[in-house]
């Protein structure tokens, strides 16, 4: 993760096609990401300091190279733009050029917050210890504040601990999202006294530029200490920017996201969900996990965890999310696989049995006993 | 382009895997995009005004078809993150989805600005007629402020219309945004003054979210009348906010848009670019140009083309600015396909000359006498 000397490295998969050698690929994805002109028709002190350094260069299968190219962190100051751009911006429009790794030195780690709360603070929030949390969203778009508020307290009255909008809710006519928060946040609080449990309400502040900051307003007012955004719908800065002025834990949804996942072309994964949003500032990350209604392998959860649970200098650990078809029944298998330090999101398998607060209370109750027969 | 009732209609290209059936696949994409339930998980009131309607699905090819689906406007609402969620969200992890077509509502069409200047406020800027506009960036990246805008100068002499940065340059130690912009815009006021033309400078303003405000404010100062952003490493939505907000002329650079260009799965170019991009209010569109350094046919360019120049009631037309590797000698070429209505992007074709400003009054004259015996 961290780079020892003071460069970015980026570590390229390279598939070539007929015609293209591999060093002539790795050459040109060094100058399109930095000076964007060809061999020469640049200053010489130019070449020294800024067009990208391939560093190494091996095969590694027929046709597919593997590639490590570092860059002076200058080309990215500390602006997220520009690491998007520096990553995968011109290069996105060429083929088979997949970033597999990315190390960034500490000159360039410490201009991003990373997660203010990370794995431990939102333990702390949700006072759950020794067991993963429990995440599910009310839904669907289209119900009114009052139907939404009736779901979060039923999830909260079954146990979950974390009850956040669905990605899709804003601030749509039928559901105005100054009134949703507030009696959302409300309903929530209500079953909070009433049963001594300490859920949390996440409400999604995705919005236009101009009416982030008004959102993030209404829900700290409403008592939220937490909130969902769509880094990828709202642009990545975002979750930069939230994390170092909202104080609010964050929750970053993976939607539009997977346009980079592609099996030769696009970042990896583990990079974009993994390490990019979590020295960005994510404290939890969702993505969708396999075995659900996406199609993902369980290896590439698994490299997602490790990037957001590896200890970093000065960086965070972060929460692994997953969500996009978890089944219930399929909770404690999960456990033993991706470990009690994960927040699982389940949607359609609670909503698919008539009564939301006992599936709740079933779910919650299951994970309890699969995790004290471990203790 | 104009949906007819007040509905969001999207055209699909499916392309079916192994076991699946192509009314499945409509109907997932139907739930997946709006509710992110299972049939049936959801009040029965909900179906008929949320979920996606599949309103014709037909074969265009083995294992592939076309589908058009509509969707209530409210799901959008006013706000582009939810615009971009709408056409690709969750569905972007999921395969064989390809968007070729976007039919708005004039309910959803009026929320965006479109473009504040278009095609003709771009040419009254400056001035102008009976032929493409050329265009040249200041690079690379490292330069300094000095070096930048003596090439500034030299493109203004040598008669560019528009001389902008290269979108890697943003506020980079080796050339902070301050200096920069006032003297590449100070250098291009000079060559006007003394040789009576008009050529506009851009400065790129894509910046972290907490700056844009700023640099729009000093590009105004310097008296810019135009800017370049990348929407794609901001996040879409700074388009809308700018085009309502800044009062200056907007050209979008396609810098990691690529992501969404796969043939079988993503966005299509000429939807992403030229429909998405212009209702959100940009003047002009860069786009990488066929037959340069970057896999991208005619015909998709083509494509590009319409969606920006097509007659849309209350949106202005909107440049196509073809560029990353367009060579000076095929620009009589280019302008035979493209017509006059088209900025000519060219950069790696100038710098690969000795003397930017000759080559920069080579390529007008070659431009001026293609137009004039054309006329």
């Amino acid at each position: 993760m961290r780079s020892t000397d003071d460069r970015i490295r980026i570590t390229y998969q390279l598939t070539l096609r007929e015609g293209e050698t591999p060093d002539a690929k790795a050459r040109e994805v060094a100058l399109e990401q930095t000076v964007e002109l060809p061999d020469g028709c640049y200053p010489p002190q130019i070449e020294e300091r800024i067009v990208g350094r391939v560093e190494s260069l091996e095969q590694s299968a027929a046709r597919e190279w593997k590639a490590i190219i570092s860059y002076h962190p200058e080309l990215v100051g500390a602006e997220v733009p520009q690491l998007l751009n520096l990553l995968f911006g011109m290069i996105s429009m060429k083929l088979g050029i997949l970033i597999t790794g990315v190390d960034l030195p500490r000159s360039v780690l410490r201009t991003f917050p990373g997660p203010q709360f990370g794995i431990e603070g939102v333990r702390s929030a949700s006072g759950v210890v020794g067991r993963p949390l429990l995440c599910s969203s009310a839904k669907p778009v289209g119900l009114s504040p009052a139907e939404l508020a009736e779901i979060c307290g039923a999830l909260a009255r079954g146990g979950i601990d974390i009850v956040k909008d669905d990605h899709g809710v804003t601030d749509q006519t039928c559901a105005r999202f100054r009134e949703r928060v507030e009696r959302c946040s409300e309903a929530v609080a209500n079953v909070n006294v009433q049963t001594g449990s300490r859920t949390l309400y996440f409400p999604n502040i995705t919005a236009p530029v101009s009416q982030v900051q008004d959102r993030v307003e209404i829900a700290r007012a409403a008592g939220c200490r937490g909130v969902l955004i769509s880094p990828f719908l709202m642009g990545l800065d975002a979750v930069r920017w939230l994390a170092e002025s909202a104080d609010l834990i964050l929750f970053s949804h993976p939607t539009l996201a997977g346009t980079f996942f592609h099996s030769r072309h696009g970042v990896a994964p583990e990079v974009l969900l993994g390490t990019i949003l979590r020295i960005l500032g994510s404290d939890g990350v969702l993505y969708v996990n396999a075995g659900g209604r996406f199609p993902v392998t369980e290896a590439e959860c698994m490299a997602i965890h490790a990037n957001l649970r590896r200890p970093i200098d000065g960086v965070r650990t972060a929460f692994p999310v997953p969500g996009g078809g978890v089944d219930v029944e399929r909770v404690p298998h999960w456990i033993e696989r991706y470990g009690v330090d994960t927040v699982f999101l389940i949607g359609s398998s609670l909503y698919a049995q008539s009564d939301l607060e006992r599936a709740s209370r079933d779910l919650l109750a299951s994970v309890e006993r699969h995790c004290s027969t471990e203790a």
